[in-house]
C-alpha cells in the first residue's frame, strides 16, 4: 500500500531542470498578470484600478502557487510592483498589518516556542504517545478527535493550531526524528499536520461555537431576515451526520495519499514511559507554561463573557512569558516562521481587501447571477452551482473571514432569490465556509500555521487542498442531502 | 586621557546585585504609572482616557530607559496593558505597523546585511581604513564629513543611516574585532555608531534638502504666514557655522566622554590594503548591490521630481535584491534587529500618535504658553525656555515628524505671540527638530537603527543623547545667537 501515493516522497532535479523550472515558474505568474493587465479586455463596470489590481493579485497568487522564490520574497516582489505602479496606495497596502487574526498567528507561534523550550510540548506528546503511539494513524485520530473535542469549548481554530495541536506534533514529529525542510518531513510531520488541518475543517463545522465566524455568518443571515431556529441545536444536527461522516474518514484518506514513511512503531509507547520517566517532575518553566496557556485557553473559551477578545488573551499570555523569562524576547526575535507569516499573510491579505473594497468580487458574483439566471433550471441545481462557486472563489481571498464578510450576504441573497429555503441555504453556506479553510495555505489562519511550520511542500499543499475538497464536498453533498432531507430542511 | 571616562567601558555585577537592579528597573515604571494614574489628580481638560494612555506611554517610556526587560518584550507588555483596560483600541495600537518610516527601516537593515553578504561593505571600509585608517578619529570625521556631503543630495536621513553608513561602520568594525553585544563593542564600533549619530543632528540641520522633514517644517511655517525669503541660501546662511562647528567638535568630544578602545592603528592601512589585494577583483553579487544601491540613492536623490517616494525607492531595491538572489528571504527573516525595531518602534509610534490625538501634548504646550505669560520677560527668555522645551518635550515623542506634526505649528505661534521675529522663530524650530533626533533611541529614524546594530548599550545611549544634546544646544545658543545677529536675523 505504501507504494502506492499520488505525492512521491522525495523528488530529486538536476540542477539544469531545476533553472529551467524556475524560469518557467516566474514566467507563467507573470505572463497571466500581464494577459490580464493588457491582452483581456476589462469589463465596463470594473474600475481600470480594480482589473489592474486583479492583474497583481492573480501574478501573486500563481507566483505562491509556483513559488520562483520563497512566499515572503514573491509577496514583497508584487507588492512592490503595485506600489510602484500606485496601484495601491501605501496605507492600504499596509492595512493587513493591523489585522487581529495575523497577529494571533504571530503570537501562537511564539506559544508554540515557548512549548518547544520549557519540554511541556514534549511531555504532553508523550503521554499522546504512551496511549495511542503504535500506530501513526492511531495518532492522527487521536488528535482530530482531540480537536472536535476541545472545539466545543475553545471557538478558535486559529488558536487552537497554533496554541494546541502545532506544539504537539511538532514534539511527536521531533520525537521521530522527522524535521521539516529535511528529507525527514515525511516521516511522520507532514502526515499528522496535514491530517489534522484537513480534519479540523470539519471540526469547526461541527459545532456553532467551533469558530467565531460561524456565528458571524449567523448574524449575517438575520441581517438578512434568514432566523434559523434554537440555532445551537439546529446548527449541530444538521451538521452532525456528514462532519463526523467526514471526520472519521479524513485521517485515512490522508493516510492513503500522502502516507507517513513510520507506519508502526510498536515500541513507541515503552519508549514514551521510558522517557517520561527521564524527565522526571514537571519543572518550574514547564509549570508557569501550563498555567499560562490554561488562563489563556480559560480567557479564549469565556472571553465573550469577560469581553476579552482572543488577540488580547493571547497578549496577555505572551506578556506573562517575557517577564517571567519564559520565553526571552530573543527567542520570539528568532522565531523566522512567526515572522514570515506576518510578511507575507499581510501582504495577501491587504491586496484581497483591496480587491473587496474595490467591486472585483462583486463583479465575479453578479456574473455567476445573471448567467445562473439565463440557465433557468431548478432550484437544487442553482444551489449546487452558487455553493461551488463560492467555495472555489475562495482561492481569491486570504483568510475566512474576509470572503465571509464581502460575499456571504450576497450569495444568500442569491439562494433566497432562487428559492432555496432560507435556513438551508444559511447553514450551508456557513458549512461551505468551514470546509474551505483548508484549501490553500492562505485559506485561513490554521492553515497558515500548520504550512508555516515547514513540514509540508507547498505544492502538496495545494494538491491535498484541491483533492480533500472534493472529497469533503462530495460526502457533505452526498451524505448532507440525504441527511438535511430527513431533517426537513427542505 | 582614555582612563578617564565618564562612562566605564565594562562593568561587573554579582547576580544578586543583578536581581535586585532587574526588580528596581521594573518597580520604577509601575510606580510612575500607577501613581500618575491614580494619585496624581486628573486635569480638568484633559480626558480620562488620554490621562490613562499618558499614565502607560510614561510606564513604557521609563521601561525603555531601564531595562528590566529587552526593549521589544517590554513593549508588548506595556501594550498589552492599554489594550486590556481598554486604553487604546487594537487599530489604533498597531497604525505604526502602517508607517512608511519604520518600514524604511525594516528594509534598511536587509540592505545592511546584503552589504556584509556580499562583502560590498567591507571593500567600502577597507578603502576608507586604506584612507584614513590610521587613527580611529580620523575614521570618526572621514564619516561624519562623507554624511554632511552626502546629505546635499541624499535627503533622507534614515536612509544614509541604514544604507550608506551603517554598513560601512559594521565592516569598519568587524576589521577591527569588535562585536555588538560583546566586550569588544567598545573596540571601535560603539564609538563610531555614537559619533555618526551625533554629527548626523548637525548634518541633518545643515541644508535645507538634508532630510525631509526640514521642508516639512517650513510648509508648516507657510500655513501661519510665516515666509522665510529665498529659502534655501537663507537657510544655510543660518545654519552654516553653528553646524559647522557642532560638527567639527562632536567627534572629537565622543572621542572624550565614550573612547574607542583602539585609538591608533599605524599599521592598518597597510592592512587593509592587503586585504583589498587579497578580495581580488569586484564579484557577481557585489556589482548587483552595488549598482542597485546606486539606483535606489538615485531614486532618493531624484524622488521628488520621480514621484517615487523613499520607502517605493527602497522596496524596488530589495525586490531586485530577492529576485537575484543575491538577498535570501531566509537571509531578511533572520535579521533580528529588523523585526525588533518593527515591534517596538511601532509600539511606541501607536502610542506616541495617541497621546498626539487625544490632546495630551497639545494640553502641555497650553501650560507652557499660560506660564510663559504668567512670566512677563522679554521675548529673548520666552524663546529660550519655549525652545527648551520643545526640545525636550521629544522625550515623548516615537520619531521626528510626529513630533512636527503635532506640535510646530502650535510653538511657531506662540513664539510670535512672544514677539520673536518670524524667519528666526521658523529656521530655529526647524534646526532644533533636527538635533533632537540624536537624544534617544526612539528619537529618529537612524537613532532607532544605530541602536538597532547592538553596539551601543541603552542607558550610555540615553546618557550621550542628554549630553550631546546640551553640548548641542549650548553650541547652537551661543554661537548660533552671535551670527544670527551678524546675519540681521533679529
Amino acid at each position: 500500500m505504501s507504494e502506492i501515493s499520488y505525492i512521491p516522497t522525495h523528488s530529486r532535479r538536476s540542477s539544469m531542470k531545476f533553472l529551467s523550472a524556475k524560469l518557467i515558474s516566474l514566467a507563467i505568474p507573470v505572463a497571466i498578470g500581464l494577459n490580464v493587465y493588457f491582452v483581456i479586455p476589462k469589463p465596463t463596470e470594473v474600475s481600470k484600478q480594480a482589473w489592474r489590481l486583479l492583474a497583481i493579485f492573480l501574478t501573486t497568487i500563481a507566483g505562491l502557487m509556483l513559488q520562483p522564490v520563497p512566499l515572503g520574497a514573491w509577496s514583497i516582489v508584487c507588492l512592490t510592483v503595485s506600489l510602484v505602479t500606485k496601484i495601491q496606495s501605501f496605507k492600504d497596502a499596509f492595512e493587513g498589518f493591523t489585522n487581529q487574526a495575523i497577529w494571533l498567528m504571530v503570537i501562537s507561534f511564539f506559544f508554540s516556542r515557548g512549548f518547544v523550550k520549557t519540554g511541556l510540548g514534549d511531555r504532553m506528546g508523550m503521554y499522546l504517545v504512551r496511549w495511542l503511539g503504535k500506530s501513526t494513524l492511531g495518532l492522527a485520530y487521536g488528535l482530530a478527535i482531540g480537536e472536535a473535542l476541545i472545539s466545543i469549548v475553545m471557538p478558535s481554530a486559529t488558536a487552537r493550531a497554533g496554541g494546541v495541536f502545532l506544539p504537539i506534533i511538532l514534539s511527536l514529529a521531533t520525537a521521530s526524528e522527522s524535521s521539516p525542510e529535511h528529507r525527514s518531513a515525511r516521516k511522520i510531520g507532514a502526515f499528522l499536520i496535514q491530517s489534522q488541518l484537513q480534519s479540523s475543517s470539519s471540526s469547526n463545522a461541527l459545532f456553532l461555537t467551533g469558530d467565531p465566524q460561524n456565528m458571524l455568518c449567523m448574524k449575517l443571515a438575520e441581517s438578512l431576515r434568514v432566523k434559523v431556529k434554537s440555532l445551537w441545536v439546529t446548527w449541530l444536527k444538521a451538521s452532525c451526520i456528514p462532519a463526523i461522516s467526514s471526520l472519521m474518514l479524513t485521517p485515512f484518506i490522508i493516510y492513503m495519499i500522502f502516507p507517513p514513511e513510520i507506519k508502526r512503531n510498536p515500541d513507541a509507547p515503552i519508549m514514551a514511559k521510558q522517557k517520561l520517566e527521564q524527565m522526571g517532575h514537571i519543572k518550574r518553566n514547564e509549570w508557569i507554561m501550563m498555567v499560562t496557556m490554561l488562563v489563556v485557553v480559560t480567557l479564549w473559551i469565556f472571553g465573550e463573557w469577560l469581553h476579552i477578545s482572543s488577540i488580547n488573551a493571547a497578549m496577555v499570555g505572551l506578556s506573562v512569558l517575557l517577564m517571567l523569562d519564559v520565553l526571552s524576547w530573543d527567542d520570539c526575535l528568532s522565531e523566522k516562521s512567526a515572522w514570515d507569516i506576518l510578511a507575507w499573510f499581510a501582504v495577501l491579505l491587504g491586496m484581497a481587501n483591496q480587491l473587496s473594497a474595490l467591486g472585483i468580487v462583486q463583479w465575479l458574483s453578479k456574473c455567476v447571477a445573471s448567467f445562473l439566471k439565463s440557465l433557468s433550471v431548478g432550484w437544487h441545481v442553482e444551489l449546487l452551482i452558487l455553493q461551488c462557486f463560492y467555495f472555489f472563489i475562495h482561492y481569491m481571498f486570504a483568510g475566512q473571514t474576509t470572503h465571509i464578510g464581502a460575499l456571504y450576504s450576497a450569495f444568500l441573497s442569491m439562494h433566497l432569490k432562487a428559492k432555496v429555503p432560507g435556513s438551508l441555504s444559511a447553514l450551508l453556506l456557513a458549512y461551505n465556509a468551514d470546509l474551505f479553510g483548508a484549501l490553500t495555505h492562505y485559506s485561513s489562519g490554521q492553515a497558515a500555521i500548520y504550512y508555516g511550520a515547514g513540514y509540508v511542500k507547498l505544492e502538496h499543499f495545494f494538491m491535498l487542498g484541491i483533492l480533500m475538497s472534493l472529497i469533503n464536498l462530495t460526502i457533505w453533498g452526498l451524505i448532507g442531502a440525504l441527511w438535511w432531507k430527513v431533517l426537513g430542511l427542505y
